[in-house]
Formats: structure tokens, C-alpha cells, sequence
């Protein structure tokens, strides 16, 4: 029997992948990680340990200082302010972190290997909003041949959200039996819960609950305490 | 005018190319990164600081925690005993840590995205003795696939020894004067210096040496200090 390793960052997209591989590989063959890279938002780390709790799964969580020490990102320094604009060059907003999804991948990865794991799932989409380049599909495929090759192991890289619209993730996660865990999760770029509903994250999430017709657990959480 | 970024860990390989690095892209547009992974030799990152001081090269530390949180290798966890043999499942060395030089190509590409470098130069080799996968040629090819298509930037990455033997590599450089740089590394799996000169680092190194014809700057700082 088969066993996977899901990506859980504590948000929506990959919690509904714990699900959606707890559906695929069974109970007791699925495992999270989770990765304390100094995010701005340590509720973030909360909220994918009460995820993995919920779902009953292993849980670890790997700290990375790097990017902290690489710096100049308004994900972990807390000097620079998240802009909802793109930045003019380089297209992207300056919440990018420089390949952080081919890290994050690689180092589950390593845990993979370690554990004789062979299939790791993550919540990344091509039609995220935000285009990051290491969340498309095309990057996703360089990475699973050089995870393979450099690592000499049969790993399998599943992104079942890759070209999914955030109304379909979210009729996903109704049919998986996902709705009470997204109560959990947290997108608010700002942090905070309640959520602010202003920002891009709120606002995107928002959209994608309003579009599927089914009210977001997380709002209704504080709606009716 | 173009700029390089190298890999440099503090051993022979890494500084031959430095200097392959200082004379392809010339003084002034090369840097080097070392990676301080909780490696159980700290000697490593005083050569690495030693080799770059005297090539007069910019030269970052990057701090990663993570290897040594995933623990189970001997190269950052004391505990494990550094075997000379390889394991009988997987043919290789204790001292594999899966992915480690994914991990560090990544984060140097990080770098260089930040410092709008192109180039990046490592000392991995296919003919390594030790037969790590991600030193091998293939996945270095898909790795900076995947780095180009993950960061959407242009990088180059540059591995000059990929295959040349250990004798070539001394030749090299001596050919890039890079000779007097050699007695400032470290090769040792013992951590010592004077090197060991019994352990299968020392005896590799020795043997490049020997073969071509050339005393090791290192020995022979030792031999007449």
C-alpha cells in the first residue's frame, strides 16, 4: 500500500488536498508537513496543526531560516509592507519568494525519502492569481524529474488543484468532506481572524465560495460563535 | 558585463572554481555563498571564508536549519558514525543527505535572483567516488530547468569539473593559479588539520594529487609550516 505526503500550509488549497489524499491513499497512509519559514503570519503554523489534528494525521513541522536570511520579501521581513499591486519589472507582487514552492517541494521531499514515502501532494494552482511561477504545472513537472533524479527515488509530485478556479476547489472540498476543516484554515494577508475581507486573499477567497453557492465555514465561524 | 555566483563549500572543488569562475567572468563581477547547514566540520565555513577572503570575492553565509531537523545522516547529526562503506539498500554513503545539493542550488538561485546574477558555478562532479545522484549531470540539467521555468529567469548553471577526474581538477588549477588558495580548504571527513590522510576524502584527495605530479599546497603547509 501506498502512502502520501501532503503540503499543508494551513490555508485553504492544502487543506483540501489533506482530504483529497486522504480519499486517494486511505486513513493512516497520509502525513503533513508543514514549514515555520518565518511567515509573518504564525497563525498560519496554528492553523495547519489544527488541520492535521482534525484529520487525525502525523504532522511535522521543519523550520527553514533561510529566506529570513535572504531577506527582502514582504512575506518575512516585517519591514516591508504587502502590496496589492505587482511590482512594474518582474510582474510579480512582493510577497514573491524566490523559488520557496521548489524548496518547500524539495524538502518534503527529503522527509519523503526518509520515511519511504513515494507520493507528495500539493495545493499549488496555475490559476492562482497571484502568478507565481513555481505554482505552474510546467515548473511542477522540471521538478518531479529532478527530485527523481536527484534523489535516485520514485516520487510523484500530485497537484490536484492545478487547474482548478477557487469555486471549484471549494465544491471539491463540499464533496470531500472538507467544509468543517476549511473553518480552520486561514488566507487573510493581514493576518488577523476574523478575517479582514479586504485584502486580495480575503476577497479571492470570497469569490470562490460566493461562485460555488456555499457559505465559507471560516466566516460562518464567527458569524454564529 | 555578466557576473557568476559560486557554490563554495570550502573544499578543493569548490575553489578551483572560484578561480574558473574569476577568470571566465572576470574580478569584480564573481561572489561566492557558503551554506552553514549544521555540518558536523564548522572547519568547512572558516576555509570557506579563508578561500574567499584571498580571491577578494563578496561572500555570503546562508544558515539552514532544516537538514539537521530531518535529521538520520552523518554529515550533520554527530550521533551517526561516518561510514566508509556504502548501505547495501540504497548504494550510498551514510553521509547522503537526500536533495542536499537541490537545496543549495536553489537557495543560491534565490541569491542570484536577488542580486540579478545569471550565472552560477558548483563544483559537483559525475565522477565523484561518491555517487551522490544530485551531483550527476542529468540532474543538474533539470534542475535548471526547473529553476528557470520556477523563478521565470535566465540562470545559467555552470559546472566545470561535472567530468574531470581528481587529477584533472588539480590540474585545472594549477593552470588558474589557484594552487596557494588549495592549502586554505579542507577535504577531511575527520575534520582535522593536518588532514587525517587515512580517511576516503584524504585518500581521493591524495590520489588527484599524486597523479598529477603535483604536492598538495595543503600537505605541504603542514609539512613545512
Amino acid at each position: 500500500m501506498e502512502s502520501a505526503l501532503v503540503v499543508l500550509s494551513g490555508g485553504q488549497d492544502s487543506t483540501t488536498c489533506l482530504y483529497w489524499a486522504l480519499k486517494r491513499f486511505g486513513a493512516g497512509r497520509v502525513e503533513a508537513v508543514t514549514f515555520d519559514y518565518g511567515q509573518r503570519h504564525r497563525i498560519e503554523l496554528d492553523c495547519a496543526a489544527r488541520v492535521a489534528a482534525r484529520a487525525d494525521v502525523l504532522h511535522t513541522v521543519l523550520p527553514i531560516n533561510t529566506f529570513a536570511a535572504l531577506g527582502g520579501n514582504a512575506l518575512t521581513d516585517t519591514n516591508i509592507v504587502v502590496q496589492d499591486s505587482v511590482d512594474a519589472q518582474t510582474g510579480l507582487p512582493n510577497t514573491f519568494v524566490p523559488g520557496r514552492n521548489l524548496i518547500f517541494l524539495t524538502f518534503a521531499a527529503a522527509l519523503a525519502y526518509s520515511r519511504d514515502i513515494h507520493h507528495i501532494v500539493t495545493g499549488v494552482a496555475q490559476t492562482d492569481y497571484s502568478g507565481y511561477p513555481d505554482c505552474r504545472q510546467a515548473t511542477l513537472q522540471a521538478l518531479e524529474q529532478t527530485l527523481r533524479l536527484g534523489m535516485e527515488y520514485a516520487l510523484t509530485l500530485h497537484t490536484p488543484l492545478m487547474f482548478q478556479s477557487k469555486a471549484d476547489t471549494v465544491r471539491l472540498a463540499r464533496d470531500l468532506g472538507a467544509l468543517p476543516a476549511l473553518a480552520d484554515t486561514h488566507t487573510c494577508y493581514n493576518g488577523i481572524q476574523p478575517p479582514c475581507g479586504e485584502c486580495p486573499a480575503c476577497m479571492l477567497r470570497a469569490k470562490g465560495f460566493a461562485e460555488a453557492s456555499i457559505p465559507d465555514p471560516l466566516v460562518e465561524r464567527f458569524h454564529n460563535p
